[in-house]
């Protein structure tokens, strides 16, 4: 190495040099809190420095687990930093998982120190004696008293951080030092640890940041928005966007608990510009009564976690709302890909808008992304050409916590598999056509759960749908949609009337012939996972012991 | 290690990568040189395959140097790409260097093989027999036929890319693997060789690229510009840009040997939207008797090399030109600062927006940046406190090739030292003041020459102005201008005029007092540096062997 010196320091890629040049930036901009509080990024970077005082006086050491169950909030951003910023590794645990989950979570993570908002006091009360590892719980309360509380609390946050010196200096490290930890939740067996290091958050953020600031305007998350998540911040540290948001000096709103009526009078008063949620969230935020006097013109709001049906983009976009679809999953830390229009598109009406935006989304800047084949060899661009979306980046987890095995499956062939069906259109998007267990495999043909239901979305009358294939005896699996109507279309639409629409997308070749022997149910409600996607694997589990509704309902 | 199974492949980032996404997202997309040639990026990308199957059949091995000397071509970009993808180093040779300089730096950085451009043909005629480690000369011609010369070719570089397989598997390797070599001319001394690695040149696009993306709509880079640079793409990649504008997929325009009238007329014909140059090149251009005719409206240009002069900065700004300061060195790859205004910025007038942008620039993304005393200690901000500029950020040379004293010396203490005299300003920027050396000591205070520039600069018969202090016997040394005129004040405007019009910025104590001693004197040329810059060492020499201006001149 003599010809070419290392004179320099090692200059790794650390969670904390995001923060670099926003203190002298914005030292006044603010981050805000629902109704609450309200802290300038110069307060924000002082008790970052209180916070890594409180958890070194708390005993934790470089690689212990910090495990969070808090509303998005201040807090949480606090923690998104000031934990993996002295070594440790923050777990976002899950809190909408069902207990036994939340407390395997806990114990696998192995976590030191629980911080709890007071809304998950009973839970873990319940819980505590099984936490082992766990040697301190911290109260992150909104308003005093303290609740009444057989938990034994170490302290309350605001007490704690305001006893603890402002001063601290952040070590440098190892760019590969884990920084976060949490856990999916798959179809089978326990949920899995994902873990994502210092280079891993800063290189995804670089990414991410590049591609939102770098396309279409009416997109784009640049200096001057200000930017409120409606993605929990235990799933996938919000899509990594506060990361994103923090590095640029952004204004921030923190919702807390959601609450719709507070997320519109916050998006109004504090003329939020940019959010990022599922499509159960903004149909909420749309179809709540204080939505049509809420002004929404304008706000861009990235939707990913499951595909942005058509149906919903063009009720956004009546009410001004620029919506774009993105792609991602816990493993991918998440962004990958992300439907951007591309400059010369021909985007002459809003159809052709919808067109793009709706689809799975273009690769974000130094991902790699392929459609492998059942043999793992790579498939040519086109729709015919359908196969398992397989992807490359240097932000994707390397494995799952303490599960070797299951990291080497992901990975298997040096390519982490998605576990999701696609293929590549013949302008370079991806388009997800399913996951590969909610394929429905008709006859030996394999048609998409998803393109099923988002034609049947495009139904004026039809609120929310999910389709799963059941069990079949002549066609091996038939399509069986579960529809919730809008109120006004309740005792008017038929099941019958669905299925004739389905016929129309039939006819012009737009669905899978085999589409017709789907069987339609009117339902009021359609189960959800903790982060608000359908729970296709209960409703299977419902489905499969109930008795199915008649074929008469539907022809 | 078992806790956080390493299942993934090692995720290096690789120059390759910036090419990723480009091939799917603008395969038709062009990049032009001069009146002569329009290629797409498909085509680029299939020449950088035959590139590299050339090079590796010239017997290039990883980690060879590769010089070439050309000006702004789709060649030098195809070079930039495929010369590092293939394991090897590119050495971006400086043809505007001297002879024996030239000469010196090939040796020095042991190039196996020399890229040549007809016009360098006379000077490697004669250095030939010098250059003990070249191995071959390969022919860059514009147009057939090849020129006489006693030099031996091995090929022309059609001929040779022609021949050669348009299929290459380009090689994944280590990231700290060095890519490019090129040399700085400091005042004493040999040229020194500054290098940086596959890891350097991509996290410096990802910096440069998101800053420049996410701020100030004027003057962004984004999907959709038109790109051409304007500076030389030996000197420090042409500042990185066509990483940038490459992986974003942009139309670029590559403008061959600088030649004001060409230039003009291919903004004019590709509508370029985005350039970079140093301040005498737009001022060329200004001028140049095509410019009036030319629509510059809505052309950003990003200037740097030297501090962006107010007096420039409104010429451009009554052409409509959005106009940028911005602050780099070839140690650091270079773009660490650019003078975006905040969105929060009060920028009432065009005087308030050129305050900001004529700035030297506030730290880009991931950059820390400070001012130390000569003890090496930070100083606080204020214009009270100036002191040598010092940085840190992933993408700085970590020293000097084959030369560990002076790589020691750049980087004593940790931070690398820019030789800059500054101070950071009360919202964050910084404000080069002068070059350490060009400091000017009176009677014990120091004085910026760069403050006296800009100050003379903004009178209107005014057209280039450098500022050196020369030895006085009474004052230690005392401020020497030399200064241009613009056409229609020759033979009006007077020395004595000149320091009266000083005199307006010391009575509002925009400067020294001091500058009151400036002796002007008006010349009809300023030497200038091989990139652009006036050339202080050389003024400096000439002048203290020459008989100084009598004072009677200036007051």
């Amino acid at each position: 190495m003599e010809d070419y010196p290392l004179a320099g320091p090692p200059a790794p890629l650390l969670i904390r040099n995001l923060l670099d040049r926003v203190l002298t930036w914005a030292p006044q901009q603010t981050i805000v809190y629902r109704d609450l509080r309200e802290l300038t990024y110069t307060e924000f970077y002082q008790r970052l420095q209180r916070l890594a005082n409180t958890l070194r006086a708390l005993g934790i050491k470089p690689g212990d687990r910090v495990g969070v169950m808090d509303y998005d909030s201040h807090r949480y951003l606090e923690f998104f930093f000031a934990v993996p910023m002295i070594g440790a590794v923050l777990h976002t645990i899950n809190f909408r998982l069902a207990p036994e989950q939340i407390s395997y979570t806990i114990n696998h993570a192995g976590d030191q120190i629980l911080f709890l908002h007071t809304d998950f006091i009973p839970v873990t009360t319940l819980l505590r004696a099984e936490l082992a590892s766990v040697k301190a719980c911290v109260l992150l309360q909104d308003v005093a008293p303290p609740p009444e509380s057989p938990l034994v609390f170490v302290g309350e946050y605001e007490a704690l951080l305001a006893a603890a010196s402002p001063r601290f200096e952040f070590p440098e490290f190892d760019e590969n030092t884990v920084a976060t930890l949490f856990y999916t939740t798959g179809t089978t067996g326990h949920p899995k640890g994902v873990f994502f290091t210092h280079r891993q958050l800063v290189l995804h953020s670089l990414s991410a940041g590049w591609t939102f600031a770098a396309h279409s305007d009416a997109h784009s998350l640049r200096a001057g928005d200000v930017y409120m998540p409606l993605t929990p911040m235990f799933h996938v540290h919000a899509w990594g966007v506060p990361y994103v948001a923090t590095a640029l000096g952004l204004k921030q709103i923190y919702p807390g608990r959601y609450e719709p009526h507070l997320i519109l009078s916050l998006i109004a008063r504090h003329r939020v510009t940019f959010s990022h949620c599922v499509p159960a969230i903004l149909q909420m935020l749309l179809h709540h009564p204080a939505s049509p006097g809420t002004d929404l013109k304008g706000w861009k709001v990235l939707i990913g976690g499951a595909a942005l049906p058509k149906g919903l983009a063009r009720e956004a976009a009546a009410r001004g709302i620029h919506i774009l679809g993105g792609y991602g999953m816990s493993e991918t830390c998440p962004i990958v890909a992300v439907s951007f229009p591309k400059p010369d598109a021909n985007l002459g009406d809003a159809e052709a808008v919808f067109d793009v935006s709706t689809r799975t989304g273009f690769p974000t800047l130094l991902v790699q992304a392929a459609v492998f084949d059942p043999e793992c060899r790579p498939l040519p661009p086109g729709p015919e050409n359908v196969g398992e979306l397989v992807l490359r980046a240097p932000w994707l987890t390397t494995g799952y916590f303490r599960q070797p095995t299951e990291s080497a499956q992901l990975w298997r062939g040096g390519w982490l598999h998605t576990g999701d069906v696609a293929y590549v259109d013949h302008e370079g998007y991806i388009r997800i056509t399913d996951r590969l267990k909610d394929v429905i495999k008709i006859g030996g043909e394999w048609i998409s759960s998803l393109e099923l239901e988002n034609a049947l979305s495009q139904h004026p009358g039809i609120r929310e749908v999910a389709v799963i294939g059941l069990p079949d005896a002549r066609w091996e699996e038939r399509p069986h949609a579960e529809v919730v109507l809008h109120e006004a279309a309740r005792g008017t639409v038929t099941p019958r009337q669905l299925v004739t629409f389905l016929r129309e997308f039939i006819d012009r070749g737009a669905i899978h012939q085999r589409a017709i022997l789907t069987v339609v149910r009117i339902v009021d409600a359609i189960p959800r996972t903790s982060v608000g996607k359908p729970d296709k694997k209960r409703l299977r589990e419902a489905l499969h012991s109930a008795n199915r509704p008649a074929d008469r309902d539907v022809e």
